[in-house]
Formats: structure tokens, C-alpha cells, sequence
């Protein structure tokens, strides 16, 4: 096939980059990805479109007033970037809420805290009045007896430390998810926890308990890094520290929110697509930005600009924003669930989900046949500064790793996340953290990844399924 | 005089510092301040004083019950650290209170910003909703007509450059302290004003509208960085933006507080002292560790430091922890109108207020006759990195700058700003935003400047009274 590019290559701004293709020889595939990388490396598309999802509707925590218009706003830019289809799929859970919700310390030193409720939490049905006893970590709040902590506010002082990997937050986050159960089982009657974060700002880090856990949980709350150290200085004089806590918070009844999904179709195959993940809702403290605002941006734009190419790539591509991933997936595994049978439609999938900064590193879980695809990506990955990690098979992320436990091929794109966890689930998760240079780089990523795995004929799979 | 420093030489830590002296000669002067010096870079003496006062107090807005604890920590602590005398004089003031502040934009686009009122602020007696009307500056306020300012929020958007002189900060307060007048004057409901702040945090910093202005005030608040640039895209839609304010705050009768006043003596002039300043009061958002904790704890651990010397200084100290700095210099405007008469039992005076990062820079306000101090505070600030700024007469600052206007010769120890902005007026002022070894340089600069002061019969003044 050969076909005049000469028009949108002027579109795309290719021409300048001295992008002169003629056929989908892999020569040409690499001139295409070379030409989309400097399109990416100026474009603006994915800044406007995350710009436009954390001022026109902000904060959007899973079946709130906010998240529905959040699903509109999806469903609205899809068909205004052109996708061929776009639907919606209806995911069901239970919801929860945040009212009101405050902590001071009565005496020895009155003075406030800053704290947020735990999603999943318990209220307080009105203010809640206890001394505090307080554990390093989740370990040795289980080794306690009940008897010292029955009727008390239990305090974990875990700090979380802060890497590129984001490995601390594995360590920590037990915490959030098992303290509120394991506080309960002691006896305690609420939990204070340091925020799962890396920063020293006087905003707490709001996050969902384990829904898994068995039993009963404890009204829960996390206290900003600044608070929890300011309260490990007063517990030091060894006097009886106690705590009012006020959550008004809790679960009331079930919503139904979307998984709103997108097609550009392939320019030969109409049956295989690439998907691309992201997660739409966000936690209700800040705009959603970087968790997962700029997720939502980056598929929507790679697959805009990779369809807009004057030759589309053999397969399509599916981009689906999911539903309530922050409150336990389950967008991913409603999606998971009503797609089983029809897992062989998708090629491989990938997902946006640790913020925007630059991308330093991929990982790959796709059968051996797939090698000429992982050499194309360790060459054009390459010229953007990422390393492939052969060592570790990729996940997938929460939402589309549900279809890789299914046995779906994935990639993953992994971000520098060394400043990710001090603004995660903050109300500091806002717009201008995000480096318009590093989500270019995202951006030039997704768009190499797509096109070179959307154009390969190669056999993903088949990959084991894996829990 | 001979004195055998030995036994407090050790106890000080001097003797590993290889201090060795026998008498009061120039020679000896530069190894006491030498000494003292090593001394203070390993003193932690500031750093627990903070620690308890932001621990043990917290949040002490003038007029709260916290600050009348913090009147006693003040107290107190000058007892346990040995001063000769300890007194208080009292400070009245209008009591201004918060009681409860939020803000969302209603329309176009549904979300809440993070809002914290100006002092001085009128209640909206419930929840005031209109339209916003966007100026950059004051003066384009200023210049623009009632008519399309009437009725409305007026939203003034410029945001403070960072330096480390702090420049930035009077280029954008006039937002602040005259934005609420000159809004009334145009008819405006309400002012929202961008932070006076150097930061992208979603903490926004309060500070007082000015007392000296004529006329009414319209209810105020400051929206975060964050939320100013939110606005701002949300305005470039050229669709009416319409907020709802709810600002819950007022004045509320009288309160009085009090200047807590420490003197240690000299060894041989009873009469003239060096005077050392801070403000114990803070606002409420944050415990107020850098504005102005870290003064506090610099001028007592200065004093006492210097004060347990073998052979103290011919002059004495007083020490001067003003009451309301904060909304409008009352402590320092009442404690030069009580002291006025009795100016001459002051040598010369410095305040700390501008947090607690290193000392790069001092100034001097001092007759030529000082010229002997000021070529030994040349030499040895000099070794801890302080430049003289020989072309700029020092002021004081805003308490101990009261009697400056009077006459009273002044140092100003300047602290790097770049960062105090950041922090300023907002929760995020917290003692884990101070640098201990920054603390510690500080402190060395303050016993270096108080005991060269305080050893010399230069005459200090006199000075010309200036505004």
C-alpha cells in the first residue's frame, strides 16, 4: 500500500521533522515512530485535556455528583477527538462519603490536628474522646495486648521512605488498609495513622482500607507527616496524650458509575485491539491531576494522535477510562468480569497510573514469539531515555491487571514516582504539579509503545494467567 | 580582672573548642566569641525551645486561649533558663476571630477552593454567591470603573516572586492589606486576593488587612496558589464564574495579652542593655515554628547562652517576646510608647522575624563612634558567612523597629528568605520546616552579635529618629 502522507504529515507537524515515509516497510515504521516522538515532544494535547478534566470538573471520588460529570466529560472528548465508538459500561459498588471531619488534642497541649477519614471508614456518630497509645508499625500493634489497647485511639507512626520505584509505599500502606481491622480487633476504638506519604506538608493522604479484610473496622483517619511527628513529641513526656476525633463519614447505600470505553479502529485488523487503561474517578481532596488526571489524558491523547496518523497502524486501539478504582477496582474487575469471554479481541494492554512524571523504565509480559516487538522497544524507548528491565515481568497496573490475572499480554511504562507519594490522595493533587515537559516524554512513550505494538502481527500471547 | 573559666568553660564545651582564656583583652574577646560560636553550631538549646513551643502551645493567635499559654510558657521558661528578672506588661487589642471559612465555584464548573480569610475580614453573615470579576494587580483595580465592579468578587491574581531578600513579599501584601478597601470603595461584595506566598501548596496564607486604612472593608479571604491558577483557567472560558463565600470570621470586642520581658544582668554596667526581640504570638493556621517560633527560641537561647559565660558581658540583656505581632504590631507599639521615657537604659537593639534559615547578610543603623563594633562583627560573622551590607541602614523590624522610629540604634541579622514565603501565614509553618543545622548558624550569629554588643563602651548612638 502506499499512500500520500504529505497532507496530515503538515498536520501533525511531521514534515518539519524531516519525516518523509512512503510504505509500512519496518524502515518506514521507524521513521513513523521517530516522527511521532517529535510530535508528542511538542505537543500540548495531553496538557489541555488534563488542564480541562481538573478545572471543568475537579475532584470526582467515585459515584459523587462530580464523578458523573466526570464520566459526560469522557464520553464528550471522546467523540470530540474522533473516536469511532464510544460507550459505557455500568459498574456498581458501594458508596461511601465524607461529610465532616476533625481531631484535636484536648490535653496535655490542646491544639488541632490535620487529619483526613480513611476511605471505608466508620463515623464517629458524633465526637469521639480517648487517650491515644501509639506503635511504630502494624507488627507491633498486632503483638500487643488487648488489654492496653482496648479503649483507646491507636497511633501508627510508620513513615513511609520515598524512591523512585515507590517500593515504600508496599511498606506501608498495610497500615491503611489492615490497621482499622486489626485496631478493632484489640479493642481500640478508633485509628490515627501517619499518612502514607513521602512529604512534610500539613495535608494528610486519604486512601481506602482493605475491603477485603474480614470483620469489623474502627473509625479511621490519617494525620498529615507534620501532625504525626508534632504528636510523637508530645507522647514523648510520657503523660496520657488524648485525642477528640469527629468523622462524620461512612457508607450509604450503592452507586452505579461507568467504565467509559473508546475505539479507533486499526487500518487492517478490525478485530485485535491495543488497550489502553486509565482510572477516571479520583479521591475527593484534590483535582485528581496526577492520580490518575494525567492517566486519563495521556491514553486519550496517545490514541488520538496515533489514529491521526496518515496511516493507522494495523490494529485499533481500546482506551478505557475506568470506574472506582480508588475505592477497590472496581471498574477493573467489572470490566474484567463482563469481558472474559471476549479477552481474545484485546492484543496487549498497559495503564497510566502513577502520575506524570518522566518514564524512566519498561517492563514487558508477552510470550517469546513478541521478541521483535520488545527489540522495537528497547531501540525507540531507548531514544527517550528508558531502560527495559528484563528482570521483572510487568503487571499491568490495578485496572488492567485484572485481565492480565486473565492471562491478557501487558507492558508496563514505569514512571519516576519519587515525588508521586507526596502528593498522592492530597488535597495538594492539583494541576501545577504536573511538568509539561515530563508528561511530553509520557506522552512520547505511550505514543512509541502504541503504535509499534499496534502494528505488529507478531503472537502476544499466549502468557500464563497469574494471580 | 582574672577569672578561672575553667569549670564553665567545660560545661559550655569550650575547652574541646581549645579555648584557653585568661582575660578581657581584645585578644581574649575574639576567642570567647570564637568559642561561643563552636558553641552554638553544636547547641541544640534553640531547637528544644521550639520544639516545645510549637509541641506544647501550638497555634497562638493573639487574643485565644492559646495565647495566654503561650504568655505563660514564655514565662516560665525565662525562669528555668535563670534569667535575673522576668516580667510581663500588658497589650490591648481588637480580638479578631475565625470561626469557620470555605469557598466553591458554583458555575461553570462545580469545586471547592481552599480559602483561608484575612484578618481583619468582615463575616459574609452566611454564605454570600456572586459573580467574580478578575484584575492582576490593585492598580488595575483601582483604575477600573464601580460600575463593573459593583456586585461582585473581586479576584486579584498576581502571584509574589521569590528572593531571597523577601522583595517579592512588599511588591504583592498591598494585595492584602489594601485590596479589602479599595474593593469597597468600588462597590465589590467580597475579595478573594491569590496568596502573599512563594508556594504551590494547597495552604493558603492569611495575614492582616491593614489597620490604617479609612473606611469599610469587605469580607476577605486568600485562595492557595493552586486554587488561583484553577480560577484563573476556569475565567479563560469567558463564561460568568460564580462563587459562593462563606466566611464565619470578625472582630469581637477587646482582648489583652502581654510582652514578656527577661533581663539577664552585666558584669559591670547595671544600667544599659542589648535589647533582643520576637513575636510570640502566631496566627492560628500553623504552630507557628518559623514566624515566629524560631525568634523566640534564637533570642532566649542567645541570651542565655552569652549569659552563662565565666565572665558575662559588661552589659546586660533584655529580652522581648511581643505580644500581637501579628495583626498590627501591638506588642512593639506598646512597649515603645511605655518605654519611650527610659530609651537610654537601651544600647541597641535586634529582632528576629523572618524564620530560621542561615544568616547571610547583616546591616548596621549605629553612630560612626560604633565603628570598633561593627569591624568586629565584620570579622567574625565573617566566619559563619555573613556579608556586611554596608549600603543599607538596618530597620529593625516591625517590633523592635518601634524604637528604631525613636531612635534607638539598630542590627538586623538577615535570614535567606527564599523559602520563609513558601510557609508564611499557613498550616505548612511547622517545626519540621526548620533546618536544625540552619538553627544552629543562627544562633552562632546572635551570641556573636549580642556579646560583641554587649561587651563594648563604644557609644551606640546617637541615631536620627526615622519612619
Amino acid at each position: 500500500m502506499r499512500h500520500s502522507l504529505y497532507p496530515l504529515m503538515l498536520v501533525l507537524g511531521l514534515v518539519s521533522a524531516g519525516f518523509h515515509a512512503s510504505a509500512q516497510s519496518p524502515a518506514n515504521q521507524d521513521e513513523v515512530v521517530g516522527a511521532l516522538q517529535n510530535a508528542a515532544l511538542k505537543s500540548d494535547m495531553a496538557w489541555r485535556l488534563l488542564a480541562s478534566l481538573t478545572s471543568e470538573v475537579g475532584p470526582r471520588m467515585a459515584g459523587s455528583e462530580a464523578d458523573a460529570r466526570a464520566v459526560r466529560w469522557a464520553v464528550d472528548n471522546m467523540h470530540s477527538l474522533g473516536f469511532d465508538r464510544v460507550w459505557t459500561e455500568p459498574v456498581t459498588f458501594p458508596r461511601w462519603i465524607r461529610n465532616r471531619e476533625s481531631a484535636q488534642v484536648l490535653s496535655p497541649f490542646a491544639q488541632g490536628l490535620a487529619v483526613t477519614a480513611l476511605g471505608g471508614s466508620p463515623s464517629t456518630d458524633g465526637p469521639l474522646e480517648a487517650e491515644v497509645i501509639q506503635f511504630e508499625t502494624l507488627a507491633e500493634l498486632e503483638a500487643a495486648a488487648s488489654r492496653d489497647v482496648a479503649g483507646k485511639i491507636v497511633f501508627l507512626s510508620q513513615r513511609m521512605r520515598k524512591t523512585r520505584e515507590g517500593k515504600g509505599y508496599g511498606e506501608t500502606v498495610v497500615n491503611r488498609s489492615r490497621g482499622p481491622f486489626v485496631a478493632a480487633q484489640k479493642g481500640a476504638l478508633a485509628l490515627l495513622i501517619r499518612s502514607v506519604g513521602t512529604d512534610s506538608d500539613r495535608l494528610p493522604h486519604t486512601g481506602m482500607m482493605s475491603g477485603s479484610e474480614p470483620g469489623d473496622r474502627v473509625p479511621s483517619a490519617a494525620l498529615s507527616n507534620p501532625d504525626a511527628d508534632n504528636l510523637l513529641i508530645m507522647l514523648d513526656h510520657h503523660e496520657p496524650v488524648r485525642v477528640r476525633l469527629d468523622l462524620d463519614v461512612g457508607f450509604d447505600g450503592e452507586a452505579t458509575s461507568y467504565n467509559v470505553v473508546g475505539e479507533f479502529d486499526g487500518s487492517e485488523d478490525l478485530q485485535q485491539r491495543v488497550l489502553l487503561g486509565a482510572h477516571l474517578d479520583s479521591w475527593d481532596l484534590g483535582t485528581g491531576a496526577i492520580d490518575d488526571g494525567a492517566g486519563v489524558a495521556l491514553v486519550l491523547a496517545a490514541a488520538k494522535m496515533t489514529a491521526d496518523l496518515p496511516v493507522r497502524p494495523v490494529h485499533g486501539t481500546r482506551v478505557v477510562l475506568y470506574a472506582n478504582e480508588e475505592q477497590g477496582v472496581y471498574g477493573g474487575k467489572a470490566y474484567a468480569k463482563l469481558h472474559e469471554k471476549d479477552l481474545d479481541r484485546l492484543l496487549v494492554g498497559a495503564e497510566s497510573d502513577l502520575g506524570a512524571d518522566r518514564i524512566y523504565r519498561f517492563k514487558t509480559r508477552l510470550s517469546p514469539g513478541a521478541k521483535p516487538v520488545v527489540d522495537s522497544l528497547v531501540s525507540d524507548l531507548g531514544r527517550l531515555g528508558i531502560a527495559y528491565e528484563a528482570g521483572e515481568p510487568a503487571g499491568g497496573g490495578a485496572d488492567v491487571g485484572q485481565l492480565r490475572k486473565l492471562g491478557l499480554p501487558v507492558i508496563d511504562l514505569n514512571q519516576d514516582a519519587s515525588r508521586y507519594f507526596d502528593l498522592h490522595h492530597t488535597a495538594n493533587d492539583t494541576l501545577d504539579k504536573v511538568n509539561p515537559e515530563n508528561l511530553r516524554q509520557n506522552l512520547a512513550a505511550w505514543v512509541t509503545m502504541l503504535y509499534i505494538t499496534a502494528n505488529s502481527t507478531v503472537d502476544f500471547g499466549p502468557v500464563e494467567k497469574s494471580e
